[in-house]
């Protein structure tokens, strides 16, 4: 069994600064274990409702463990952070946090759900299950630019990306802009959806166990991530999508158009209410672009798995 | 065996106009097929070459065949298209047209690649291999505003979706806007990826034959879809993906950022050429939006599926 070192959950920090002293350094080729706390720092616990969240302190908002210090990584390389395993606490929350999300405009009321999962499935609620597909949504190096830096923004050196590839058996590259590359992971996540609309995934306290990698001279523009198999599951697909659309000039408006359909779509067909309804699409419906090029418009694609729906 | 109708492809008009006389009338039920041309109209064949693409005569292009008089089909209510069958001519054309296209700006030549397919497979190069995937890229009613509504755009009533779920045992579903819908079908792809970046997909004639039915007061807001399976196939996807993300405040720069990272990633590792490497991320990569709301950046993903090497 190999041994590995690990980063308490303790040692964290909120937004991205490459004056940050690391906690730890490695060699390429070592495993690190990072505990993560929740993306509201411990704020709600499992038995919080909506009141919990207008009171949310936005500074201990997704906080991150690290940073790590990767020996021999100079700007122009890249870090591969392989996911080796995770293990989470069985319970996770869905936020409509007011101000924030897809669609802010229409859903301006705080919203809290909490969900169950174990290593299967996440169950939504009584009908509706999820298969428990565990990912850090924030994985990120810190960036060549002074200062302190939002951890909300995802950007080059990655971040808060909220790509649910990110699970076990598959790799991120993170471009380096400061020696070291400076790794911090948090914000981990049960089940997301591409796109993430309502804001928040099914949030939750991981630990996410990686091998550290160094790619030299890699100069990638941006993050890039490989994975060895399907995202996808049988059991959760093999009954089909059902899959709405928006149709024009404005890429992001076509995306709320493809949602709101979507919401009205789960009211009219599962009787979901409309807040339900947008945070189910927030961890289970996947924005696709489906055509980018016929102009002037484009079409986006929300594309819900009917195999959820027991 | 049922019987059906068929409509002829020197059935075919140019652009949607709600004046045009439908060609066949029918009830919701009965099953038609649609004889499609290629999205050149015939103008290109399996011996062309890239010199034939300036000389295109746009007048010309997305010829669709109809229109089709539904009986009993009102505005408000929805028409649906099953997808039961397609039968095609075994080559395709994938062309990269000066103007159009995702990355017009730095892809100014034309180009033009054939690829030939049966019903499992399109061979786009020697060790390239899609998985053959038949759909209408176009699929219409007409608009309730008068006159004549150019092709090439999607819209409300459907049109130029190139939504690549539309493969057999899917169904379309289509808001009306004036009496009998007036359907008609063209852009017949033998695969695609989704986004159809280079503006083009494995382009190429196809019988549609597809089940019409009617869904009377259904009020959709746009064109929605359902599928009975994954629009995944197993021996394509087992291999797992290699993504490139844009991240950015604009949804269409990263788009293109990601693609072009894609591209770069392609000529690096499997030695394709630029145009070869956009023309393949049209027909095989597929565009998702990995986040739409850690404000102000968004993620847009462009998924490789690395079981197309051979």
């Amino acid at each position: 069994m190999s041994s590995y070192q690990t980063i308490h959950s303790h040692h964290s920090h909120h937004g991205w600064d490459n004056t940050l002293v690391p906690v730890k350094h490695v060699v390429p080729g070592e495993i690190v274990e990072f505990e993560v706390r929740d993306a509201s720092g411990g704020q709600l616990t499992a038995k919080s409702d909506a009141s919990a969240v207008p009171s949310l302190d936005f500074a201990c908002i997704n906080p991150v463990t690290g940073p790590l210090y990767v020996e021999g990584a100079e700007p122009g390389d890249a870090i591969a952070v392989e996911m080796l395993d995770f293990a989470g606490v069985g319970w996770g929350w869905t936020a409509i946090i007011p101000g924030f999300g897809l669609l802010a405009e229409e859903f301006s009321s705080p919203f809290l759900h909490i969900s169950e999962y174990d290593d299967q499935r996440v169950r939504f609620v009584d009908g509706i299950e999820l298969e428990t597909a565990p990912f850090p949504g924030t994985v990120g190096l810190a960036p060549a630019a002074p200062g302190h830096h939002s951890v909300v923004p995802p950007r080059r050196v990655g971040g808060n990306l909220d790509l649910r590839d990110l699970t076990r058996g598959s790799t991120l590259y993170l471009p380096i802009e400061v020696p070291g590359g400076l790794l911090s992971v948090g914000d981990t996540h049960a089940a997301q959806g591409d796109g993430e609309v309502c804001g928040t995934a099914v949030e939750t306290q991981f630990s996410v166990t990686v091998r550290i990698g160094l790619l030299k001279q890699a100069n990638l523009p941006a993050p890039q991530c490989e994975t060895t198999r399907s995202l996808r599951r049988s059991r959760r697909d093999d009954k089909g999508f059902y899959v709405t659309t928006g149709v024009g000039p404005d890429l992001m408006q076509a995306s709320r158009d493809a949602i709101r359909a979507m919401i009205d779509h789960l009211g009219k067909h599962y009787g979901l209410a409309p807040e339900m309804a947008y945070a189910l699409c927030s961890v289970a419906v996947d924005m696709r672009i489906g055509e980018i090029v016929d102009i002037p418009n484009w079409v986006v694609a929300a594309q819900l798995p009917k195999g959820i729906f027991l």
